[in-house]
């Protein structure tokens, strides 16, 4: 198989288990639990789920992997950087809210906030992320940003972005984990209820998505042809072993 | 600062936070724990957490970023393979050993194995880290292994590697969240006793060794010498845009 379908079957199999996962997140809150609301209840808690799902892990996979798209390698560079950008700052908008619903609903019912290591590494993910996103945005839309310091800090954008969203799905599995503990209770998470293998199997799901995205992300002859050459170019000149020197003149 | 001053650097925070990680959970199981004993009870139970990070996690890492220690690029390569593979290999000793205890205790307790999150993604990624030592032993140190079987392999050896070891750390949160929840009873996690605040802060531990490990990894200026060479050659091989045969020929 060629690379150009790998890629594709890649891309299709990536949209599958993001859009699955969603369903999944939906089926868990509205058949198992208690709906969605905004009452300070239960019911409000459940955006947080939904709104992490569809935001900081599909919308964010899919700003992530928006420069793979063969199709739009016709478009401009500008172009696909607006949709990379626009993209995440509606994931980080998702991820505001879904932080309010928990916050409003541990208020209400005088849980404490911020005691799990599920809520320090989400609290810190985001704020990775908040600062991902001006640094991205300061660096590569704002027109006066010298190219060297683009090409400077291009490296350090994609391992920092990769490592929040990797982060990200770890954070949610340990929020499944957490939910599922305190919110089965007759029967409960270790008898396995339907509800537990349901969402067991969400959280498998998370990680096939996150892997997909990763292998997309990171395969260098699937990057934009454009791209491919600045990466090599780059590497040329960071490499300075005596190999090189003689490759090179 | 230069390349080479970054990369000791960043092997020293390493082995700094991995080393500090295995006196944190050992401290954790000997001192707020029942310590470790080999009795079916939870002193077996403390041999997992424990067997875990030293194994899985830190010994995993290492093996990783073998090939990244300056001072070993003059020793042959079939040398560092061997290091790299009899470490994975310990590594895995390890984990079976911590994957035993956790089913004596369950079974002695009576509670069901392999009912959560946790233990299904756990075991999924002990079975993968299986299949990933097998098939880099076949692939990698079996002389008769035709060269161009080696360099098709080695991009997914590399990218499954690290998924192994980023979802290691991911399941071991997950791991530390449930047993926060079912180990802390008066006071209870939710209240913040000493040993949620040490045992959270285990967890970024681990998260900043993994952090650490991923970038030591993945940044190409960090590779052995001979490495730079051979990866710039197959990228050459795999591109086919028109600007590389322009480049190239």
């Amino acid at each position: 198989m060629g690379e150009s379908k790998m890629l594709l079957l890649a891309l299709g199999s990536a949209a599958f288990f993001g859009i699955v996962s969603i369903f999944f997140v939906l089926r868990w809150v509205l058949h198992f639990k208690e709906g969605l609301g905004w009452d300070g209840g239960l019911a409000e808690f459940n955006w947080h789920p939904v709104l992490v799902v569809i935001g900081f892990i599909f919308l964010q996979g899919t700003a992530i992997v928006v420069y793979r798209l063969p199709w739009t390698w016709r478009c401009s560079k500008l172009t696909m950087k607006f949709i990379h950008a626009g993209l995440n700052l509606l994931a980080f908008a998702l991820v505001v809210v879904s932080m309010v619903a928990v916050f409003d609903f541990h208020n209400t019912a005088k849980i404490p906030n911020m005691y799990s290591l599920h809520s320090w590494l989400g609290l810190a993910a985001v704020i990775l992320y908040c600062l991902q996103l001006v640094l991205g945005i300061v660096m590569f839309l704002v027109p006066v940003t010298p190219v060297y310091w683009r090409a400077a800090f291009m490296p350090l954008h994609v391992y920092s972005g990769l490592f929040i969203f990797s982060s990200t799905i770890a954070v949610a599995l340990m929020g499944i984990t957490e939910k599922l503990i305190f919110g089965l209770s007759n029967p409960k998470y270790k008898d396995s209820p339907p509800e537990a293998i349901f969402v067991n199997i969400l959280g498998l799901i998370l990680v096939v998505f996150g892997a997909l995205i990763l292998l997309i992300a990171t395969r260098p002859s699937w990057k934009r042809p454009s791209e491919q050459l600045s990466h090599i170019l780059t590497m040329l000149q960071n490499y300075n072993s005596p190999i090189f020197c003689l490759l090179v003149h």
